[in-house]
């Protein structure tokens, strides 16, 4: 298998689906395949429950995390930003080791109420932590500044826009800039950042993307860098 | 006198020569005007000394803070943003009391070396502790999140990019809104965020942008939010 897509939610359904739609050989990840099969009502977002969009993609397999990561050559996180860090530090090394790890979410904490907050904030990151739990693994931070119907599909908003990558292996930020391609990111619209730390900068993007979100009353819309 | 320019610096002199330029009425404020007349040298920057770009602009007074602030009607905060609390906490009630106060530093903290923290980060904002320092006054955070040089004159970088506005008081907002226009942003380009929280957002921009700043090795680029 190519791709496992940890996290049933909306930007893991979208990325899988996604993958699926091209022609990738595509599993998911969760903590209790089980109880996510067996749920039969909406989320707290409203979205239809895991059997119903399974239904829709049979090809598209739910193991359990630690059996997604071994099965898998490229790893794409998008579990709850709060989570993410527990998920992964759980795995075995030998399931990661050497592997490409992409990393859309965001560590919003919504426990305080809305609007949710940032943690870490400015002098760490959710992208650097996970690199930190995997040191053998080679994270790449793309894709979280946005919604997730734009990370599959960006011609759905008209223009220029832009996506940033993050990470501190080279070779893993080329493999990630073509799976962007792949998803129709135009190459002048993949911006290369940095380092991993520069995930800080990204991810704390998301307070103004959740303002602007409430401001304009949908998601259409993107960050660009105009140049 | 409309304006007085809080800072010295970049950000202060080119918003101060911008508006001279315009034919408006300007002053500039400063902790110790002799000690700034007399320094002969550049400064960390490479900016030249002020006593050069005075002479340039003969008609932009440079009193004590508290002169300028009483003497003005608009307040321009582009002091360094560590300082700026404390500079507007000084000054007499009377002196800020219903005015509009344009806050363009941010809170960046550079000594801890490069690349700077920005405090407070999160949940709260420079925006919003100047906002609290003047119960009276009315706060509108912009121009945070680029180069001074597009500030003042937006079309010298081509194509759409964005100038946000943030502030509780809806009126003084579309009085800086006008003062924008003035610079030479269309009036599209102005996105008004919200209430004065969210210079959170915009102020978290920053970390990115200094990042892109080593990335690209210029100046010349903004934030667009596409749409």
């Amino acid at each position: 298998v190519k791709y496992a897509v940890f996290g049933t939610a909306t930007v893991g359904r979208t990325i899988a689906g996604r993958l699926d739609e091209l022609g990738h050989e595509v599993i998911m990840g969760t903590r209790d395949p089980e109880e996510t099969v067996s749920r039969a009502t909406q989320d707290a977002y409203g979205n239809p429950p895991w059997s119903a969009w399974s239904a829709e993609h049979p090809r598209v397999a739910l193991p359990m995390f630690a059996e997604a990561a071994g099965a898998a050559e490229v790893l794409v996180n998008a579990t709850s930003g709060t989570a993410s860090v527990s998920v992964f530090s759980a795995l075995p090394a030998s399931s990661v080791d050497g592997k490409t790890i992409v990393d859309i979410a965001n560590p919003l904490d919504f426990s305080g109420g809305m609007p949710p907050a940032l943690d870490p904030v400015g002098t760490d990151s959710l992208g650097e932590q996970l690199q930190r739990a995997m040191p053998s693994a080679r994270v790449v931070k793309t894709l979280n500044t946005m919604g997730a119907h734009i990370m599959v599909a960006p011609a759905t908003l008209t223009g220029d826009h832009t996506v940033f990558v993050s990470g501190d292996d080279p070779a893993a930020k080329v493999e990630v800039a073509a799976l962007l391609e792949e998803f129709g990111w135009p190459s002048g619209s993949i911006v290369d950042v940095g380092d991993i730390t520069t995930a800080r900068g990204t991810e704390m993007l998301l307070p103004l993307w959740l303002r602007l979100w409430g401001a304009f009353g949908n998601a259409d819309f993107n960050f660009h860098i105009q140049r």
